[in-house]
Formats: C-alpha cells, structure tokens, sequence
C-alpha cells in the first residue's frame, strides 16, 4: 500500500509509493565524465578564472599560480552582480530589486578526475572551512540575507563543468524553502519549547529505523518524508542554527561523515549525479533556539515529473526505511 | 542587470539573470521520439491497459473496443490506490495515512504519432472535457479533497510513455503550491476585497507586454516572476474558482487558446517537451471569492539545477518580457 507522509517542518506531504520501486542496482548507471576542451578549474589554468578570492596553498606561493589544493573564485558567469544598490521597488501589484549578491565557485581539488567523497577526509575538512570563511567574510555586507551553498555534481543534477566544484550565491533574500522551514521550526518551538530538529534526531535514535550513520557529533539520516528516493540529511547532534559557528573539530567530524555518507551513497547507487544544499539560519533574525542547521543529500536518480514542480507534490519510489537500511549496510 | 522578481501570489523570489540568457533556438534541440516495443495507448491495444473509464467512441461501439478518439484509463502503475480508508495516524512527531487516491491517464489521441496541440481544436475540447468529467465524477468521493490534472510530454519532462496522454490524481490532501496559493490569493483579498488574479490581468492588459495571446474568454501571459524560461499561464479573463464549472462554450474557447499557445511554443521553440499542470480549488473549502483557476505551462528548456529543488528558489535565464514577445510574434 502507498503511504502519505508528512514532513512534520514543512507540513509537506509526500507519496511513497513503493510498489512503483526499484533496487538501487535498477537505477540508471550514471553517465560518463567527458572531457571537452580545456577545464578552467583545473591545475596550470588559473588564468582562466577570475583572481580567486581565497585559496589554500603554501605560504610562499603567489596568488593565483598553479600550487594550490582548494581555490575559491567569482563565477565568471554570475546569476547576480556583487556591485549596486538593490533599488526595491513596485511594479504595479509586482515587486523587484536588482540581482544584488555574489556568486561564488569554491573547487575543491586541482584534480579534473577528483570527487570530493574520494579526497582525503583533511581535504574534505579544508572545503567545509572555505564555506565557513567564505561566510564569515560575506555576512559584513548589510546587503545580503542568506548565504546559499550547494554542489551539483554531475550532469543530471545541473552541473555544467565536470571538474568537481561546489558554489555559493549570497542573497538579498531568504530562500523560500528556508523560510519555511524556520517558520515551521517556529511553531513548534512555540508550542513545545523545543527545537523539532532535536526531537527528530531524539526520535529517529530511538527507533534506529532512519539512520545512515553518525559519530559524535553528527547524524545522517533518511527524513521520515522525503521527496527524492534515497535522500539523506545531515545534521549536527548537538543543537545550533548557523553552520559558521562549527569550531575545528566541528568540521573535523563533519567532514568524516559526510565522506563516509557520499561515499555509501556512491556504492550503493553506482556513482549517481547528486545534490547537496546546505540549510543554515539567514544573516539576521533571532532563529537560535527553534532552527538547527544542516545538509541535505539528494542523489539524481528519477527524472523530476513536471507535476511535481508544478505542484511541490512530490512521488517518491523508495521507501526511507528501505534506503537508510541499504545505506547503512553498504560498506565504505 | 540581474532582477529578483517577486511572484505576488506566493511571495515567491526569484532570480531573472538574462546575461545569462540563451536566444530561443540556443536551447537544445528535442530528443527524438523512440518506438519501443508494443504501446498499450495505440489503437488496437486496448486490452494492455486496464479497462476504460470513459471513453469517446461511436454510440454503438463496444468499450474497450479499438474504434474510439479519446480513452481514460486507470494508471497500471498507480501512485495510490482507490480502495481502503484513509487512517491518518501519528508515528512520534511523524504523521501519515494510507495513499488512497484514484491514478488515472486520459489518452487524447490513439494514433502514437499525435500531439495534443496539433489535433483538431475539437479534440482538443473533447480532452477539456474528459477532464471536466472525470473531475465531477471523483468529486463525488469524500475522501479525495483535490484532483490534480497534468500532462508530461517527452521524457525531458518525464514522460514514461511517448505515446500523447495526460494524467489525472485524485489526493487525499491539497497539493503544497496550490495551499500557498490558496492563502495567498485570500491575504490580497482580505486587504482588498478583489481577486489577485483578475487584478493581475487587468494590470497585464494595461501593458501587454507579458501577453502571449488570448481570445474572448482567456488569456495566456508570461508571469512577472516565472520560475523557468518560457513558462506560460493560461487563465479565464472572467473570475471562476473552479476549472470544472466550464461550459461547452468555455471549453471550446479554452481549446482554442491552449492549441495556439502550445503551438507558439513548439514554432518558437523547437518542439521542447514540456508540462502543463491544472491549478483549480480543492474540493472542500470556500475559495470562491479569490481564488482563480488556470493552467500553468511549462516548456522544459533547462535541467534544473539541484539547488532549486534544495531551496524552493530558482534562476531563469529569460526575461518574461522577452519570452511574452516571442511567443506572441511566433505564427502559428
């Protein structure tokens, strides 16, 4: 029988339907890497980029020359202009302001074969503390509400360059996922005096039923709800709004699992395209008590149906028990 | 510039980043129809299918016999499941119920080469109609409290089968989007006593710059905040909540509106698969008074990026403007 399921943040309901399921082994196999003239990310072409904006490289390395293991750059075709003023302003009933914010790449290896689960775990670890510079130094501009980071790795999942990087648009707006989630995080948290995240996390330890994997610090987990078959999320045991607050050995364990959870997800699916999208709390407002930071991990699996853009109704094959179960037994 | 445009119905932003743009014929050409193997949707295959729930047929024609126009079927693979009760239960924070609902696929043509806005405008009204139909007949059910209608055309927008159909799910709750839109369209109405989507027309038909085309009854225009490169919305120019309270005279405006609309997309366009999904009121619920049904259409042009669907946030490459007079200065 097909379940109805509620996200309990959002109040979104998604169908599962099961008997439309699959095994992992019957999903596409993914397609092919393909080289296509010269890769502007790749060691010796930094030329080809913008000056980047950060960079880890030896301390007697000049900016910009090709001794570097992680480099951060403007996009060199931006969804939005880092220089003006927003001008808001009405359109009759409509609303708009200029595309004020900036687009960033963050690539994460010189490397044009490397994949960010299969670098070593201090490289991995180097890249969540370029999202949290990264951060810290855009949250000075008054400008900008939300910090938006997400990799699409892959070409079904949105990548148009195959060299793997992630990105980072800061927005002069929040999200309106985002924003639902705080004000369902909100409400609960008026009712209960708890965060809903905690007590998902509380929850899901009891039954076991959902877990991928965990350490000490973090959890990944399947949601009770999910849109997509075989979703993860990721979130910090302990209770905190902003991603920018992790401390060294926040990150240092963060990065051991999310490698350990690309990693089974890489095994257990045959290498698919993916999403990851990092969900922490806007520059302003007080969300610290009700929201809880973390990451969400869609692989590309099932072409989207157009209803489901169309509607935000989502199908989802795979049952979250089902996939955490394969998850958690497929070896790393 | 880039703009960030704000739907005003959902309070949804989003990105217009035309520097970004492409000319319509840079979009990537259609993917080739494929035969493969037996189409339980052609004519004479009538017995692949589950049995027909309404068909178009001469009077003396047998059900499920080849000699028919238009056939409604039961999905084989369904979603969810017609028969059993509902019970809705908690699981912790967690909620669900069973996924009843009805899944079915309105075949508007059984000549495997057809395309919906290429039929005579007569079929096209007869497809209205089935929907029309099919929509009062599941209305009569108390446990559904939406029937949601859309098409897939091509596998770019996740059509399965290639083979023209469109698909009818009838839901045990209201879709989230069609929800949003729902409370948003009463917020306006609450403030000013009209309905946000008649002012949007009338403010629309002040400029005629996002206009695509329209007749006596209805309009299609180019949203002020779309989501994707070309999207369109067709509309009643008279205030209705409901799609099925057409009449025949509505019906046969309408097919004639969505025929050249749809046809304007596929000259402009090059035959891109696309979606069309049919926002109308919930079942249950007084949305009379400022709510106002439509078709929202979808040409799919552009893979989405993952982060869209992380985010509920999206970059469009096409100003509406510049997408509006295309389509309208495309002849059909």
């Amino acid at each position: 029988m097909p379940e109805l399921r509620k996200d309990p943040i959002l109040n979104r309901w998604v169908i599962i339907s099961p008997d439309r399921g699959k095994r992992p082994q019957d999903f596409p196999a993914p397609t092919k890497k393909l080289h296509k003239g010269i890769c502007p990310f790749c060691h010796g072409n930094e030329k080809s980029t913008p000056p980047e904006i950060l960079a880890f490289r030896p301390e007697n390395s000049q900016a910009n020359s090709p001794d570097w293991t992680l480099r951060v750059v403007s996009n060199k075709f931006p969804a939005l202009r880092i220089e003006g003023e927003m001008d808001r302003s009405d359109d009759g009933l409509y609303e708009k302001m200029n595309g004020i914010g900036a687009h960033e790449v963050i690539i994460e290896s010189p490397d044009h074969q490397a994949d960010l689960d299969l670098l070593p775990v201090g490289r991995i670890e180097d890249t969540l503390l370029a999202f949290k510079l990264r951060m810290l130094d855009l949250k000075k501009d008054p400008r900008f509400q939300y910090i938006l980071i997400f990799k699409n790795d892959g070409e079904a999942a949105g990548a148009t360059l195959e060299h793997t990087h992630c990105q980072l648009i800061a927005l002069p707006i929040v999200p309106e996922l985002v924003r639902g989630e705080i004000t369902g995080a909100q409400q609960y948290f008026d009712s209960k005096q708890r965060c809903i995240f905690c007590d998902i996390i509380s929850q899901e330890k009891k039954t076991g039923l959902r877990i991928v994997n965990q350490n000490e610090r973090f959890i990944t987990l399947c949601p009770y709800a999910p849109r997509f078959p075989f979703e993860m999320w990721l979130l910090p045991q302990f209770h905190s709004d902003r991603f920018e607050d992790c401390d060294a050995q926040d990150l240092s364990q963060l990065a051991g699992l999310l490698k350990e959870s690309l990693m089974k997800m890489r095994y257990a699916l045959g290498e698919p395209s993916y999403n990851f999208v990092l969900h922490t709390s806007p520059m302003n407002g007080n969300n610290g008590q009700h929201y809880h930071w973390h990451i969400e991990i869609m692989p590309k699996l099932t072409k989207m149906a157009g209803f489901e853009q169309g509607t935000g109704f989502y199908i989802n094959p795979v049952l979250p028990e089902v996939a955490a179960e394969t998850l958690r037994n497929t070896k790393v």
